[in-house]
């Protein structure tokens, strides 16, 4: 290797460019951390433009330039999406090379494939840019708890719905205005779906539940549900009654039998919870574990600096490995039953326009009983022809609530179902 | 080194009894995280009891068989205290034992002799639970930050001044009253000078210091006070005005001339700050980086489990380092000139009881005006014959400030001088 470690990267886009910004613009300081000259060789990518603005030198539009040139030492993959980035990745790996990727999308669909190949072939593969941006949460799971027995992680990790939701909320917003502000500012892209419909940090709660409890989690192992439906009025009925509206991931291992519940839904949580209070564009992530007790960290999710900060992070690392000679560490991962959302017990709120008439709570309360739902509140907003009741209920299980849900919505006197919102307790 | 790391541990009270316990119940996590056994082979101790209570085979009087023992590998200091702590470790670093220490005072105190002999010794100096308990900042400002510019670190770093200025606020207690509160629930020790006082979070203080701008900062470095003077009447305005009051240790690195500001003193926040929802016994640290932006680390700061999870993942990462012969990452530190307090700007509050009479006011705002510190907004609170005037600042000059109170000191109708308290803003 030498006293020069060359980089190849893969995409020049918002976090590349940043990257490219922050090597240079502070080289001393990086170079003193790493240990020696960090040095961007290559760097590939698809917009002839970009030869302009970068320096001609450099610039490729020949992947191979990147992940096969035996000149390489490590690639840094910012392209985002899953291919080519997947291919080159692999292909980076199988050359021996140490990837860096900040790729959310890659990670969490092919973890088992992709850190099977880093450890076939001895190599790092690191991301810690991949979930809550500039948040050091990777290498804190993945070291500094390492011996940690870690129970429960609850994240709000996607910037756009929880800038939504904080807009909400501050500003007594409807969604629509709220996500239209948010597209004025960045926050949202032209087709938000991605964040809106929970798959962002469904990806993201993957890749948190693989290096927290070694395993291998994708994807399609989380239960996910959209944020599309808050209303104004529910987040409202919250913030009265001690509650914030977020859009959480939450990760969570049992015991006996040993699984694993990963899911991402809107969800109310009490202010005086520490996550209650991220506001904005921030992302923050709780965990508890059983000798650590609750630890949060909290910082800018996304952005180019804050997540070329974390690219940086691991470049130093990786680097640093590379002229050590350091052995990675091994990651033996086991896999772990994925406990079906059916099976999860929670308190819930539910809210529903009914006929203002006598007896029509009687029939709604009767219904909750009959499923084995216990009501801890109901409250009446309005009056009029028709009147809005607002349930809280005990602790209840999935199952019984899916079935109260089918029974109010036969009822003649309800006139409209509103949103079902899990209640994420401290202790549950 | 060969499948097993023996361990000697220096010290088993709170913490040293809580890594035995956590060592044995996880076991088989821990190893495998660790890549080996790890197995605590000889432990110091003072009292003779604790024969009884770990087992004999263990335990011992005679340091040397800890510290000089060449079966021994790493060594853990939880005795904390600077004597014999300090030759301790300096004996284990010679011996090229890696040490592990949870002992602020002695890092804060020792920082510049103990790494230059573990660098010369080419062996780890580990510290993580020195600052902040189980919250990983060490390590973060370290490894994940390495090459980051940060610009300013505030933090909440000891638990129980928190406790009592959270107490406070949220009973409407005396500073008396919630002291008490504290001591039988043990978040106070019998005395809890080194706490109120500020020397405990100034010896974090220093230690964030040193690691987050590669210098050499010891406890002398740190301006100083008091929070014990803090009034209920401080916090209830406070309070009212959209502010929490905290005991911070900030640290912050200047440019031009290059300066490292450190201080410890009770402060008023914004509420909208997230540290100043950090409530009880819960530490945080709060950091901006260039790059970065703003990251907030949240957990608890003390107690016997959380202080040794922080002592397992260094335990954790010395043992993978002696076992695959990495080389330790240089730590070049280089000195850095404090910035004396007398030169900080801030924004100040200042009450004083004074006579309720005509034209007094106008006496105080000119001394006030005269001293060149511009006043943002007066309050008058009370009335009768001595009514109390709380004052609000624009950015002034700590000297004069002093001028200032030295001034209103000499005059006739200021009955008593409150306490001035210093606002930290996010952006100064």
């Amino acid at each position: 290797v030498g006293n020069e470690v060359k980089v190849g990267l893969l995409g020049a886009g918002t976090v590349g460019g940043a990257l490219l910004e922050l090597l240079k613009d502070r080289e001393s300081e990086i170079n003193q951390a790493a240990g020696c000259q960090i040095v961007v060789k290559k760097i590939l990518v698809k917009d002839p433009q970009k030869k302009r603005l970068i320096g001609a030198d450099s610039i490729t539009f020949d992947s191979a330039e990147v992940v096969s040139d035996p000149e390489i030492d490590i690639v840094v993959e910012l392209m985002g999406g899953l291919e080519p980035s997947k291919e080159l990745v692999i292909k980076a790996l199988s050359n021996k090379k140490p990837v860096i990727t900040a790729n959310k999308a890659l990670i969490a669909t092919y973890a088992e494939e992709l850190f099977t190949m880093a450890d076939n072939n001895g190599v790092d593969l690191y991301y810690e840019a991949s979930v809550g941006g500039a948040i050091p949460l990777i290498r804190i799971l993945r070291e500094s708890l390492a011996g940690e027995r870690i129970n429960k992680i609850i994240g709000i990790v996607n910037g756009t719905t929880n800038y939504i939701l904080s807009e909400m909320s501050s500003k007594d917003l409807s969604f629509e205005e709220a996500l239209n502000i948010a597209r004025q500012l960045g926050y949202a892209e032209a087709d938000p779906s991605n964040d809106l419909d929970g798959l962002d940090a469904a990806a993201k709660a993957a890749i948190m539940a693989s290096i927290a409890f070694n395993t291998n989690v994708s994807l399609k192992d989380v239960y996910v549900e959209t944020m599309r439906n808050i209303t104004a009025a529910d987040i409202s009925f919250a913030d009265q009654h001690g509650f914030s509206i977020k859009l959480l991931a939450i990760v969570e291992k049992l015991d006996e039998p040993e699984e694993l519940s990963i899911r991402v839904y809107p969800s109310m949580i009490s202010k005086n919870h520490p996550l209650a209070s991220v506001n904005g564009a921030f992302n923050a992530i709780f965990i508890h574990g059983s000798a650590s007790g609750d630890l949060m960290l909290y910082g800018l999710g996304a952005g180019g600096n804050p997540t070329a900060s974390a690219v940086i992070g691991d470049l130093i690392d990786a680097t640093h490995n590379l002229i050590s000679g350091h052995k990675k560490r091994s990651l033996k991962r086991s896999p772990l039953r994925i406990k079906d959302i059916s099976e999860l017990c929670s308190r819930y709120y539910l809210a529903m326009d009914v006929d203002d008439k006598p007896g029509v709570l009687a029939d709604v309360a009767s219904l909750f009983g009959k499923c084995g739902v216990s009501i801890l509140s109901m409250e009446q907003i309005g009056i009029g022809p028709a009147a809005r009741l607002v349930f809280i209920t005990h602790l209840a299980n999935e199952e019984a609530m899916k079935k109260t849900l089918k029974g109010l919505s036969q009822l003649k006197s309800v006139i409209k179902l509103g949103n079902l919102i899990r209640i994420t307790d401290a202790e549950n």
